[in-house]
């Protein structure tokens, strides 16, 4: 266990207690003590996971759900196809903001899902909720970018849904989006799949979507160029799956509670370690700079043209090359390590030489980030 | 043409004055005038088909979505397997309502377009908005009934997401179902199958959902004691489909806009006539009575666990027997048949022996029944 910390001996046995009374609190972490919603359950982070794990996974129980990825894999009629199924609901906050919108987002964020899953993207469903004096220019904005987005993806948008309710009672539109995909890879992979040793890749910059939401509502008087990184991740997916096969052993997309909670979940799904290297970790300096003035943690922030790869050691280097020649992966970098112990716990490497718990999102600093 | 159509040769040639002016007027009945949303725009009728062909259909246009059906065919592989996906969004209100809640009508509506396509139901996602303060404990209880839904109709809920809305920006909880299903059906089928002679078969009484949703919102003081038909269908259709195969040319469930609505649909896609006899669709005398009273059609009322069934008039006794004999068929009726001409119409014989042209709903007397 020790093996893995660096630092002096005092330092390790500090953290080492640390760990223990946090890995003894996560016994029981995701416990439902909450008797009304509360903006944090819906940010991704620890609270999302106490609703789900205390109300929506017991009721709804199943093999395919309990494995807890973005994505549910299933095949119809015996091993081939296997497909991939996902859904998510958009109900971002300015409808338009710099780099994107709704739409364009509502199209990308379950492309990357079925992405991650190995899968090619191959038809999405569209389910909007509309609320009554909408104006329809602005629908037909968003349903213009919809489908440039699906174009662009290469993917077509098949079936969907219009609902409409009283004024008051939504804000604006929301949008759900269901995808289907057909997965290339021949082997597992998921959350559940980290080795020990296992490299931890990043394609590029984190927080440029958060910053970008927060400026764009205007709260603050900050002034930064940042924009939403919103993009279809697949042909980045595709070129890496082709080129390192079977090393590719889990692909996520840090969507809602940023990097830092979904190397969580990667821990705790496969009772890993991850130690990660903060000078490793691109951050674009609008960023850098609005989560200082903010105190808000980069790695805490929503992306949505982000990857997280995680690979075989051996196959680090070469994955590496291939996001660096992919226009989506230009700003690529290997960030950390994956380590058998202490499991179910991601670890800091800090700039300035110290080590401290990363732990999921807490609470939700930039609601409706998504 | 005037061959289907009885009456006095006054009446004959008045009737066909006023089709030639509805034909006429549908040559560009689908012309969104509006510059904002209203709830008519969500209620299944002409004003959502004006949405959807105004906004929606030239934004996505492919050929699956062009069909126009619920639900969407595909393969991945070639001819098998053939799939079916769809996806509907919930805003029904209130949430709990005789016979039902939101979260079984998320469950059946969703496995019942999948079924409309002849597939057998596999998977659903679940895609929820709750509003902040919104009770766990209403949360938990709707979850449940999520639950046992789907677990009667033998599916699996495989893939979820969340999001929480500030109060105020939402009405307590929103649910999107999206559905993958295995079609069984070997032959082509839908709205557009439909054939000059074709009977018109529909397993039960009209218009209970729609009045139940209306008596529960208790904004009339009448007693009544009718629930909600909320019911899955898919064994009905799946028994309809095994017994009399090529048979049966279309499903469609009447949801909202109902009969009226859902035969008009029928009528436009297959450029056929369709003729109903009034007093062979069953109603329920709770039914009857409150749409007297509000002035509604039975036939503009929203159902949920009713299906019309197109089938070759040589296999509509046997098709009739088939739905008698299942438990959600017992009142099965045949109730009109299918002409060549004029296309794209739906003629009533009313019980008083007149004969009116029966268009689909228009406006909205009942928001938020889905």
């Amino acid at each position: 266990m020790q093996a893995h910390i660096p630092g002096s001996p005092d330092m390790v046995e500090s953290v080492l207690q640390k760990i223990e009374r946090t890995r003894q609190a996560r016994k029981h972490k995701f416990y439902l003590r909450d008797e009304r919603i509360t903006l944090s359950h819906g940010s991704g982070g620890k609270a999302t996971h106490n609703l789900i794990e205390g109300v929506f996974a017991p009721a709804f129980s199943n093999p395919m759900l309990d494995i807890m990825d973005d994505s549910a894999i299933f095949t119809v009629t015996g091993e081939q196809p296997r497909l991939a199924f996902t859904t998510d609901t958009y109900v971002v906050s300015p409808l338009f903001f710099p780099g994107g919108d709704i739409g364009k987002l509502a199209v990308h964020g379950t492309v990357n899902d079925l992405a991650m899953a190995g899968a090619r993207p191959l038809y999405l469903s569209a389910g909007f909720i509309l609320e009554e004096g909408f104006p329809i220019s602005e629908l037909r904005r968003i349903v213009d970018s919809m489908a440039n987005a699906a174009r662009e993806a290469g993917i077509a948008i098949v079936t969907g849904d219009t609902k409409v309710v009283q004024r008051g009672k939504a804000d604006g539109l929301f949008i759900n989006t269901a995808g289907v995909g057909h997965i290339q890879a021949t082997w597992n992979m998921g959350q559940n799949f980290l080795r020990a040793g296992d490299k931890i890749l990043l394609n590029g910059p984190v927080g440029d979507h958060g910053i970008a939401i927060m400026m764009a509502r205007e709260a603050l008087d900050i002034e930064t160029d940042v924009e939403s990184d919103t993009a279809p991740l697949h042909s980045l997916t595709e070129a890496l799956l082709s080129a390192v096969g079977e090393g590719v052993h889990c692909l996520k997309d840090p969507t809602r509670g940023g990097v830092a909670t979904s190397l969580n979940e990667m821990a705790m799904s496969s009772e890993v370690s991850i130690g990660l290297e903060e000078h490793a970790i691109p951050v674009h300096a609008g960023v850098r700079g609005a989560c200082e003035i903010l105190g808000l943690d980069p790695l805490t922030i929503a992306n949505e043209g982000k990857l997280l790869a995680v690979v075989a050691p051996e196959q680090a280097e070469h994955a590496l090359d291939v996001l660096h020649a992919h226009p989506l992966g230009r700003e690529a970098a290997l960030i950390g390590t994956v380590q058998a112990e202490p499991p179910g716990m991601v670890f800091l490497h800090t700039d300035i030489g110290g080590l401290r718990v990363l732990d999921m999102l807490v609470g939700d600093p930039l609601p409706r980030i998504c």
